[in-house]
């Protein structure tokens, strides 16, 4: 039997822990913790991603704000914003919500967030002490998924892991968070030779590289865990026919919203899995939850509390 | 037929190289760079490294010197130290030298070295841009093994790289840096389980791990790229001569230095890998001429080159 990994009971348990430590915080000292999320241009599903953000931060008791900056601003002025905010007692969080507009280099601009205000747990100071296995903000969307495989108790010490992907936000720090967890870890990518054995080596296969339904039944092991970290929007009414058949609630986004979001792995994959992440409903949730246990942490640093 | 990676060939290149650019520069600058690698305390291994680092920045031109410290030295003392070396216009790289004794924590030292004069390459942030890959420092061991495979002509991109051991300074590093160069990457530890079949499936085999003569030919693929990061000081006749016979080098070893140095890797691996690195000549002596590149960067840098 396969069971899916559902993101929600975790997220709001996150969320209300967070919550009942914002809130002793603010009877304490009259502060909460202030998070800022910076928004260049206009890209469509950079606002609906801030938004849940702005949503959760609201639903915890963090002070939230989104700061909407021109499409054409340059490097020099969205650094000097940043500065400001790094000094800006009242700001104890701060994310640049990606991707950037083509001028402005993702890694130069992350890199002037002060560290201890790196909510989003990218920036090079912060993925050099999670190598050291030091960190105490960690790259959001890995720190979800370990949490979510902890909490449904999946065991990680001297498990094999695989790793389809090596972005800078999931698929490195992700690796060496699963490394510093006793797993054996193997990171794949677009030029690795025969990527279908090599993941069906896993016990925990996960897939970041961002492709719909790449990751078919021949990539997994039977009764291996699956973490689908893909997040891609569908509108293709074959594909999606191809994919989810008759599916209620598919064909109810198509029909509402133009779209319905799947992730990398082909849902068949499901009952070839001991466990699997859903998309939506997986990931996702534990991403933004993440954050919000971040911006508590980077509050709790920089107050000295 | 299998071969020896000698490392002497390509650390007299790269030195070569360092000492051309060096000259360059003290001719058009009328400066040199200049490195410092403190040493806390007497550990005897420490100093033999030490004055190896210094013998190769005379060789290279590059003005090092050794800063001995009191082994009860304190931590703010040291840091206070290390902060002054990093505001000397002529010091272009720092390095402290380990182990470091044990009431002092070799990650928080390590934190107040300036990332620009880094030139171990194991700051965090250094770490940081490495997993990056926007790294200009890069830790030395790994730096020269990459250098080695390459000088080789080994094939990275593709390969199966399975590495065994997840050191901050060599098994963490290597594995993003062999990542950014294509290969499929497995990073092992002691909670692996079955390590010999997982080691068997590598095209290139890194042991990092610290113990003498651990892998044995039951953990390599026939024809498998074999690299020996090990360096363990044997002094036992008896263990001398089951790995080695009566190998004349080791014996004068043992009887004039009462030691011979040894890898990781058991020598009967060696017939059957198609290329190894022998212990010692091997990694070791890239090590250095890392940290001598290094070093050269930093100053480049430092200065506006």
């Amino acid at each position: 039997m396969s069971t899916w990994l559902e993101g929600k009971p975790l997220a709001e348990r996150m969320k209300a822990e967070v919550a009942e430590k914002v809130s002793y915080y603010k009877d304490k000292t009259g502060r909460v913790p202030g998070l800022v999320g910076i928004l260049v241009g206009e890209n469509k599903s950079s606002q609906v991603y801030l938004r849940s953000k702005e949503r959760a931060s609201q639903q915890v008791g963090i002070a939230a704000q989104i700061l909407r900056l021109p499409a054409d601003m340059e490097a020099g002025a969205l650094k000097a914003k940043i500065e400001s905010l790094n000094r800006d007692e009242n700001v104890d969080g701060i994310l640049v919500q990606l991707p950037l507009p083509g001028h402005l280099d993702p890694l130069d601009i992350i890199s002037v967030i002060d560290p201890a205000k790196d909510a989003d747990g990218i920036h090079p100071v912060t993925l050099g002490r999670l190598l050291q296995n030091q960190a105490v903000l960690k790259a959001c969307t890995p720190l979800g998924i370990l949490e979510l495989l902890k909490f449904h108790r999946i065991p990680l010490a001297g498990q094999e892991a695989v790793i389809i992907g090596r972005s800078l936000i999931v698929g490195k720090p992700l690796a060496l968070m699963l490394t510093n967890e006793n797993a054996t870890v193997t990171v794949c990518h677009s030029k690795t030779r025969d990527l279908p054995a090599v993941a069906r080596r896993a016990d925990i296969l996960v897939a970041a590289m961002g492709q719909t339904a790449f990751v078919t039944p021949d990539f997994v092991k039977t009764g291996a865990v699956v973490v689908d970290v893909g997040i891609n929007s569908v509108s293709d009414s074959g594909i999606v026919a191809s994919l989810f058949g008759n599916d209620a609630g598919r064909l109810k986004d198509l029909a509402e919203k133009g779209y319905t979001l799947v992730g990398d792995v082909r849902p068949d994959v499901f009952s070839k899995a001991s466990a699997m992440t859903p998309v939506p409903g997986g990931v996702g949730l534990l991403t933004v939850a993440a954050l919000m246990k971040n911006t508590l942490q980077a509050f709790i640093r920089l107050k000295g509390l």
